[in-house]
């Protein structure tokens, strides 16, 4: 991985095979961040759950894919969650047919490389409670 | 709704059950916004319309969607049109199948949350008619 | 095309029939960019190349696709290889029937417009060979 951080823009450059979650929480922890927004990462992915939220169940159908994708789009922010960093992230992912699947991330393995930035806010995020449901709220 | 604004980084959260546009246009009216880049939008949407140009025809094949979606990606910009601010929006939205849809965003409501960013930008911009067409322009 | 900067953050409109990435590279080389990311691009494309990086053969399964699609997203970067700006571009397009495809962008023709902004950032990007890998790097 490579962090590099200049006027509140900051380059995570993730190596094939790392986990996408861990190498992302070790960049913001190690730069202090924890509100952001996502500018776009693409690169590829393998061993990757995605999520479609079912309303009416009031959970997640999830789905894991081992075939390497492109990763064609990631948007979402970083916010404070009970003390920690969290990313909040949806992703789509182009296959060897070229359609695009996509949804929430839960997990992925960076396949060859993972190229993503991410810009500071001054805009302080964070989550707060509102029954089963973490929602985004700033101060 | 909740809406802040810092160092030109505007936060619109939207909340259950809103109208996508009707609270997007409020937030930009709310914040004197006539210029921007999206930075992204992660959440719900259900009762959406999406759109492609149908070139030959010169109109858009139009189709409405109930079902909620993931709401994956928004790019796009605001713009000055007519003396209003103009939110010209691309998606891409995954359903329960995983499989993601998309194009021009032409109508949608908000389910659960929808976590959007858009950054104001010193050029000004706006659209200006050539033949049919509202073409994006600057000063 | 219509190219304009304000602090740091760049537009470029492409106009119809207008390729791609030539006109992209003009509006880089006119400004002197060789480091940014993509904030986003919609429009329209016609007659591209999307590819889908085969991990085991080493190389890129290609397809060419001549239907109009709505340009639904578009991010990567631009970082400087061998002394010249470099746009490495993952994007997602919807066709007729609003599904969306994706991967690695090679080749594009505009259709009707595409409205792209591009954020310079200071931190210098560069391309490092790393065996048959053009690696993201940075000072």
């Amino acid at each position: 991985m490579l962090v590099k951080e200049k006027e509140n823009v900051v380059l995570i450059r993730m190596d094939d095979g790392e986990d996408f979650f861990e190498a992302l929480y070790r960049a913001l922890k190690s730069l202090g961040m924890n509100s952001g927004v996502v500018a776009g990462a693409i690169g590829m992915l393998r061993d990757f759950e995605i999520g479609w939220f079912d309303v009416e169940k009031g959970e997640y159908e999830k789905e894991f894919v081992s075939v390497p994708h492109e990763l064609v789009s990631v948007q979402g922010n970083i916010s404070l969650k009970e003390n920690e960093p969290f990313a909040h992230l949806h992703v789509s992912l182009a296959g060897p047919s070229r359609t695009v699947v996509g949804g929430h991330l839960f997990s992925a393995r960076v396949c060859n490389t993972v190229e993503m930035f991410v810009c500071k806010t001054e805009i302080k995020l964070f989550r707060e409670k509102v029954g089963a449901f973490w929602r985004l709220a700033s101060e």
